[in-house]
């Protein structure tokens, strides 16, 4: 019998260790030995995987308060990457400090500046506290564990403060937390598992009457759930409309298949981004 | 023959003086005398227009690469706020510094972690340069002119240069430069003018077959031009859905206002946000 190595998976990476992305990339790879690798831009991580450096790449692709990211769409598009999974997480702001420091120690918090207008209401109790911008959540943590003053606090997840050494202070300081972020796996290929359930697509159409309505009777007539849409002119294309679309199903039933390519004949251009396992978490 | 004096509008404004959206609020009001509030969360603009605190407020609703800001539909909506106007602002930063200051002065430079990474490439040009995460872009830029150490630059708009005596080193330093952000301007109230010509509406429905092309019928079969939609499920309610649709047409037209009741009907819930001019930046 003979024994065969496991190779860890090259999965690149948006944003930093401790990153929401980071915590999404943990997450559905779990129970997996996978070897990251981090980029601060969309394109490096699609790059990446476009150019076989890595086998994964793990990008936010929509927000439950602030939409979805097009520019991640558009770029799998260009490089011909798929979607290969999704992921949602919960963004959970927490008070990280140095192992030590109190309530009483702390002088200065820091953070990404979308991360302390998210937890407005908590620092409006703490109104001595100096708030520090920084270049992101996961970023403020590590910086905290590197400062060694006792009077740091960070806000960033938990699995930040387990990387970087720091405690959980208080766990849950957003004020709204039933925030949710969706990430995209993306691979340079389609993958065929029996649990793929959903489809993302991307199309145009030229800016014709009713374009918009005859894209969706195609849906509507093979019953399919869509439960994701969106459509927007196309800058700088006066007379072209871009659509994301996720619906519900398999490209192995063949009505779906053949409702598809009937689809894809009617638009401007067409393309389905992948088909994967549906997160039962961004149902809830 | 009676004067009468012109008392200055009264403008709750997302953000900070020099911000992406207090240019918004400039261009929207030129000519007009106002007497701009600044706030850094939507919901302070919006409850400022709900407790008539103010006659407008100015809120970024969507841009180009990062999709729509669903936070900002639903306050409206929540505070029973209209949509009186859009207005679409090019995304341009500049390298700012304080008079003086040359290029082989600068060592530091001060914007938000967004400012500094949509700059990228015109960074990777100076790779000794310090970067520090801040606050906002025109915050930067407030920083740097009260620093006066002559190493400092800022990356912000050229409208935060002039409110902070800042001289422009280099316009345009963004990687992209066509990423636009559209703005919508609030009233606690409907505004009928004659140039009105855009209709916003948010709109739930019940999960069923079909609900989302039947939905779109009513558009189409009145032949009315979709220039806005989306759709996702809503976070806690499984079985419904939400969307975002702005479509051209005057509540004034017969068959736009039968229509519009008709589809309310067929709704969960069913708001119009308002009908107001359309600003052509945004069809370039």
């Amino acid at each position: 019998m003979s024994e065969q190595i496991q190779q860890p998976i090259a999965v690149a990476c948006f944003g930093t260790p401790g990153s929401y992305s980071d915590e999404a990339m943990a997450k559905y790879f779990a129970g997996q030995v996978i070897a990251p690798r981090y980029f601060s831009h969309f394109e490096d991580v699609i790059q990446a995987v476009a150019n076989k450096d890595v086998t994964y790449g793990v990008v936010p692709i929509e927000n439950s308060s602030t939409g979805s990211i097009s520019e991640v769409y558009d770029l799998s598009h260009h490089y011909d990457c798929n979607v290969v999974g999704e992921k949602y997480v919960r963004i959970d702001h927490n008070l990280l400090v140095a192992p030590g420091t109190t309530w009483d120690d702390i002088t200065d918090v820091y953070s990404h500046p979308q991360g302390l207008a998210q937890c407005r209401d908590f620092l409006k109790q703490h109104p001595t506290w100096k708030l520090h911008p920084y270049f992101s959540t996961s970023q403020s943590a590590q910086h905290v564990a590197e400062l060694h003053d006792g009077h740091a606090a960070a806000i960033a997840n938990t699995r930040a403060a387990n990387l970087y050494g720091l405690d959980v202070l208080k766990e849950r300081i957003n004020d709204n937390t039933t925030n949710f972020t969706r990430f995209f796996v993306i691979a340079d290929h389609m993958e065929d598992k029996p649990t793929c359930n959903k489809i993302t697509m991307v199309l145009t159409v030229h800016h014709e009457p009713g374009a918009l309505y005859h894209v969706l009777g195609h849906f509507f007539y093979a019953g399919m759930n869509m439960t994701h849409l969106e459509s927007r002119p196309i800058q700088g294309h006066p007379f072209e409309y871009f659509f994301h679309i996720d619906v519900m199903g398999s490209l192995h039933d063949p009505a779906v298949a053949q409702m598809l390519k009937m689809l894809g004949k009617n638009c401007k251009s067409f393309k389905i981004l992948g088909n994967y396992p549906a997160d039962a978490e961004g149902y809830k």
